[in-house]
């Protein structure tokens, strides 16, 4: 296996919120930005300012330099506007050398040979660079860090430095409680206090009284550490004399939230007998068991595959295993923009990858949502509905968040999507799923739908009005496509749920009728499904004359209004629609759509370029397939432009991994197809598309090259397989080979 | 003249609001809510809160007891969340006896005999009752105050104590800087301080530094005034002693925004010579004159009487005259609720009364949207689009404040609306002002209009998209009825304003073309007007299921989402364009609308009872017309429902003449009317409707009775007059008979 990093070669100011992100370290448990241990001068994280609800899409965000996050999955507080959030935790990373009165600071210090890496094998963090002294001193300096996959509580930190002449050093190892989210503060208490003579102590109870604990530990235990501390805020400050220092901070974080509770002493204690390299072996041995199980190779193109396993690692270090109260969030823990809530994108773009490729933790994710269905249950109450729907944005108790009435309201299609997620994850794993676990949800969703339904004047038919599908430009429409579609699948399953999930024959028969009567809008031609009831009678988006900056979005060009009055696409739905029921379009249909929608699609979304690259490589237009994949590729590695600045975009991450797997070696879905369907079509720079998979239980590799593709059976039953129309019926443990 | 007051006999908590607003006085330049002189001891008015933009209609308040209210029309300051809003002053008119340590309290001390009262005809406030303390005295207590409207800047009170039996009596009179608008501090600096023995004047500085100065002086001078302050409060304490006391406190109010630059030294000192009753007759003699030319008398029905008169007294006390800086805000300057802003109530419900009894002081609400057009022209900028487009919610200088995005992008008819006020007003006064002062407003906004419409794909006509008509319950709709016909009114004044307004001549056959060809929706029967294109296509309501609460408006009572894609009106927006153009539909399109409408209406606006009332004047439905006459009459005198808490419905004030005039008299407007025309139906309990009017210039008195009509012609030209379609010519200082 070809290690794979990610290598920033230049600190600059205007770049640096952007690694931040992208370095973003984490246990599962434990999440951290990658900001710099010895933080920057100017760069105040404990700024008070007031955050209103906006339109996410056009949203701006203050920070430079720096934007320290800190999470623990699950830990959300109340925000006066913007409701529950995930909480901003204090910032253990601190750790700065201090050589005849100077600090470090890249800004303001001299430095050269910089040199940033995070090893995506293993999830390590390494900076080095010489540092010249304004007194003169040249110091060889080398951050590394790692957060534990074998102990998801610690965080490991060692600073090495090295001068050509013997030196003495101060350093600063602290803890920051003063940090804020979203500008504001989470914090009923917070204290920093010492423990013991070489370590400090930080106690936090958040709004909604979880308390945390944060204990670090430094050596050398004799460097005559003193403490100091104010306003939240502790440090250790201590002395150390020599040619060659190896500092390490080593710091165990706990919450009154936690499933193993465990205390963050044990923790530390437990690891002390360790070393350095003993703790970094076990961990990067966890790191090498997942890449075994998930790892997309790809060859002939060094973009690509940094592009995919940087998408693969972000994936790895998100799931939170054999945790069901919480699944991943849409800043994927490497940022709060999102404000930490849980969206579709769970069960449209994250499932898909753990459930091909670990479907044991794939499980937690589908698990949430029937973990959460008295929040559910409540989100309906609360409007009058029966049944249960599923939050536009999710806290850790399925309660509604979304401060936007028009997404809040209106973007009812996720608790179809949920729905959607769970079939796809009992036909993939176990169908008893769906009348066991799911059953509940499905029915109750299904209340939600039949109360939520209109038959309009003259009808004969049910209608979803006042429906936002997942293009957000439209905002309130008559019978979305997509939404429909979604709604009738989950009714259907309601039906099939039955008694199971609580419901009466005389309901079963209603969902049944629903869903056979839910209609798909289409064109005066019968072919061109229409993204909703008169879709065709919204204005001209002017993209020639409107959308001057290209660098930008549209909807950074045009005032909203614009956008929900126009045909404008934040993403086509109908195309959306289109993968994930593919049987039920002929190509026909699906090529109509594509040539009527893609000209209107701005793809302001990061949830877009994945789903239409998917759609492009079913209709063959490989031109169009590779564009997407690279516009999703290189959102979160585009520095220049932001990049993950304010967090990975984690649904295109999974999308990133559906392209290569659905898209480009064209793979069926567990939700439709039996046998393990193949339609391989290498992008052009590709020479090989090689992956494991979990097919029904039964592990699997595909290696596609120019000259044919090769399937590997590795599990312990004969297994039939599709590959471009060919039938072929591999036995455990051998290989089936198919021709280009 | 028939003396009316509004009278309250029984001081309680839970209605204390209501009365609060409904007795808010005012001298046009100051207004001050009803607010007691000695306040209550539980309402503190200085709690800080975070409000956040809402849904108006559904918005709860939390004040109980006291709500301040202290407002110069035009001083507007910055609210974080909600933008600019009209600054709560300091207050001013703290005036509290003590006895024997008891300070007065009408919760916790021991009073009968209550009753205030505000006479109307002279806009005074009169408070009396007897007051026995804990000590075991008895005193009569008497308050009185009026804001000078012959010295605007002048507030005058008047305690009076009456003891049977010798008594010491302390007396505290404050200035309470120490308040807040919408829970925000807007006082970047504010001081009270003693001036000279007997005074107390307070300096505020805002946050749009603007400076307000108050001085209070007392009487009488030898009560060994004592000075206390602290935290923006100041007051003096005095001491009498005797059976008999009488304390006056006079107050002057200005700003660094005044037209007149007097210092409220000189206005004190002015007035200085002048005793109570002095002042007091000077500000009737100005209230006497405004009720000579505005009156409407209502015989054979107290209620309607007294509703109608104090509907007069408020739009009579909240004109600012010859200031075009400001218009009137949608409370009335009797509360913040709206934050002061001002809406299309302007020209569509305050300008009519004006504009018929005192021509050149509507003159001023209309030349404020003249001056506002820099403003105008700044909101359609920011949005991208030519021209100018007037704000939903305006400041004092016409730009948006409105915070929610619905109204703000999509209620785009208050521009219309604006273009229709200046015609009508130029119709009844000077044509020339169209192509005067109005001309570039005009062109400004039809060049706005111009860039706002689209042409749809296949259409061989513009269409308004994503509109929200005056039905805010519809809040995207193509082609709103109501806003389409103002529209191409507006487009057809901006091509006849041509050249004057600065338009080319290519620009006016452009204004002309599309004030032609904007559709008007109908059915497929042709007779009725639909709201919008596909009105007929939303949801059923379903008031008989959901509107379970029906003391609280239909909005209460569902989320927003289903008023969102229901066919559920707030009020009949095809009604109101009926009313606003009575030639252009027939009788049978009239009421095939009602017919459609009504049952679809929740009036769950204020805006909504008074035009339904004109409207069915036109169609001759008494008994409806007697119910949405009551609806509106009510509103503000509605105690036990909240009235006027938050503040006066002014626009419904404004409606309630309208009623009287345009629906019961049966006036046509001066827009469409070259000849005074009138179409009385008294309602049954009415013996007589009597009104003075300025038509055209002349100013004539109506009187409606049973028996007929008689007009008089009390200006110096012949003034033609339709009653029922009899004409005749009334000679100056005749009058003309029509029998019923």
């Amino acid at each position: 296996m070809k290690p794979a990093s990610l290598i920033e070669t230049n600190f600059q100011e205007t770049t640096a919120l952007a690694y931040e992100g992208l370095f973003t370290q984490g246990s599962g448990y434990l999440h951290v930005r990658g900001s710099l241990e010895e933080h920057l001068r100017d760069a105040p994280q404990n700024t008070r300012y007031l955050r209103a609800p906006a339109n996410v899409t056009a949203e701006k965000f203050s920070n430079r330099g720096a934007k320290w996050g800190t999470y623990v999955p699950g830990l959300f507080g109340h925000h006066p506007l913007l409701n529950r959030e995930m909480v901003n935790l204090p910032w253990f990373l601190g750790l700065a050398p201090i050589v005849d009165g100077e600090r470090l600071d890249l800004i303001h210090s001299t430095s050269r040979d910089y040199r940033r890496e995070l090893n995506l094998r293993t999830a390590t963090l390494r900076r080095t660079f010489t540092w010249q002294t304004r007194s003169g001193k040249t110091l060889a300096v080398c951050f590394e860090r790692f957060l534990s996959a074998a102990r998801p509580h610690l965080c490991i930190q060692r600073l090495t430095l090295q001068s050509p002449a013997p030196a003495t050093v101060h350093i600063e190892a602290g803890i920051d409680a003063d940090v804020v989210t979203s500008g504001h503060d989470h914090f009923q208490s917070a204290t920093v206090a010492p423990a013991g003579t070489n370590g400090l102590t930080c106690h936090v109870t958040t709004d909604n009284h979880d308390s945390v604990h944060i204990l670090s530990q430094l050596t050398p235990t004799d460097a005559g550490w003193q403490f100091s501390g104010e306003n939240r805020r502790g440090l250790l400050r201590g002395e150390l004399t020599g040619t060659s220092f190896i500092i390490e901070k080593r710091t165990a974080v706990t919450t009154s939230r936690d499933l193993d509770k465990v205390a963050a002493e044990t923790i530390l204690r437990d690891a002390e007998k360790l070393s350095f390299a003993e703790l970094h072996a076990e961990h990067a041995a966890v790191w090498a068991q997942r890449w075994e199980t998930s790892d997309v190779a790809i060859e002939g193109d060094d973009d690509a595959a940094t592009a995919m396993q940087a998408s693969l690692y972000h994936l790895l270090r998100c799931h939170v295993p054999h945790d069901p109260r919480v699944t991943i969030d849409a800043k994927g823990y490497a940022g709060d923009a999102y404000f930490g809530r849980f969206f579709w994108d769970t069960e449209m773009y994250l499932l898909p990858f753990f459930l091909y490729t670990d479907p044991a933790r794939a499980r937690t994710l589908v698990d949430f949502r029937v973990q959460t269905l008295p929040g559910a249950r409540a989100n309906a109450q609360a409007t009058g509905y029966r049944g249960a729907r599923y939050p536009w944005e999710s806290d850790e108790a399925g309660r509604e968040q979304c401060p936007n009435w028009q997404y809040r309201d209106h973007e009812i299609h996720v608790t179809a999507d949920v729905a959607y997620g769970l079939a796809h994850f009992a036909r993939a794993t176990d169908p008893s799923y769906l009348t066991g676990p799911a059953a509940a949800v499905l029915v109750e969703t299904a209340r939600y739908w039949l109360d939520r339904l209109d038959v309009r004047a003259g009808d004969d038919y049910p209608s979803l009005l006042g429906v936002m599908g997942p293009n957000e430009y439209t905002p309130l429409s008559a019978n979305n496509a997509y939404t429909n579609r979604l709604v009738a699948f989950a009714l259907s399953l309601a039906a099939e749920a039955g008694a199971a999930g609580g419901a009466t024959t005389e309901e079963c028969a209603a969902f049944r009728a629903a869903a056979k009567s839910l209609p798909i809008p289409r064109a005066a031609d019968g072919v061109l499904v229409l993204q909703c009831d008169g879709f065709d009678q919204l204005a001209d988006p002017q993209f020639a004359t409107l959308w001057r900056n290209r660098k930008t979005g549209y909807a950074n060009n045009v005032p909203q209004e614009r956008l929900y009055r126009s045909q404008a696409l934040k993403q086509a739905d109908v195309l959306m629609l289109m993968m994930l029921f593919p049987h039920e379009f002929s190509d026909a249909e699906v090529r109509r759509a594509w040539d009527y929608y893609l000209p209107l699609t701005t793809h302001d979304s990061s949830l877009s370029p994945g789903a239409h690259a998917i759609v492009a490589c079913r209709l063959g237009l490989r031109a169009e397939a590779w564009k997407f994949w690279e516009m999703a590729a290189r959102l979160d590695l585009d520095i220049a432009h932001g990049g993950a600045a304010q967090g990975i975009h984690i649904a295109n991450a999974g999308a990133n991994w559906m392209v290569a797997v659905f898209g480009f070696a064209g793979l069926g879905t567990m939700l439709w197809e039996d046998a393990l369907t193949l339609r391989p079509q290498l992008p052009e720079k590709w020479t090989r598309l090689a992956f494991p998979l979990i097919w029904k239980g039964c592990p699997v590799y595909v290696d596609i090259q120019r000259t044919g593709t090769r399937i590997t059976n590795r599990g312990a039953s004969a297994l039939p397989v599709i590959v471009n129309g060919q039938t072929q019926t591999i036995a455990p443990g051998e290989s089936g080979n198919f021709a280009s």
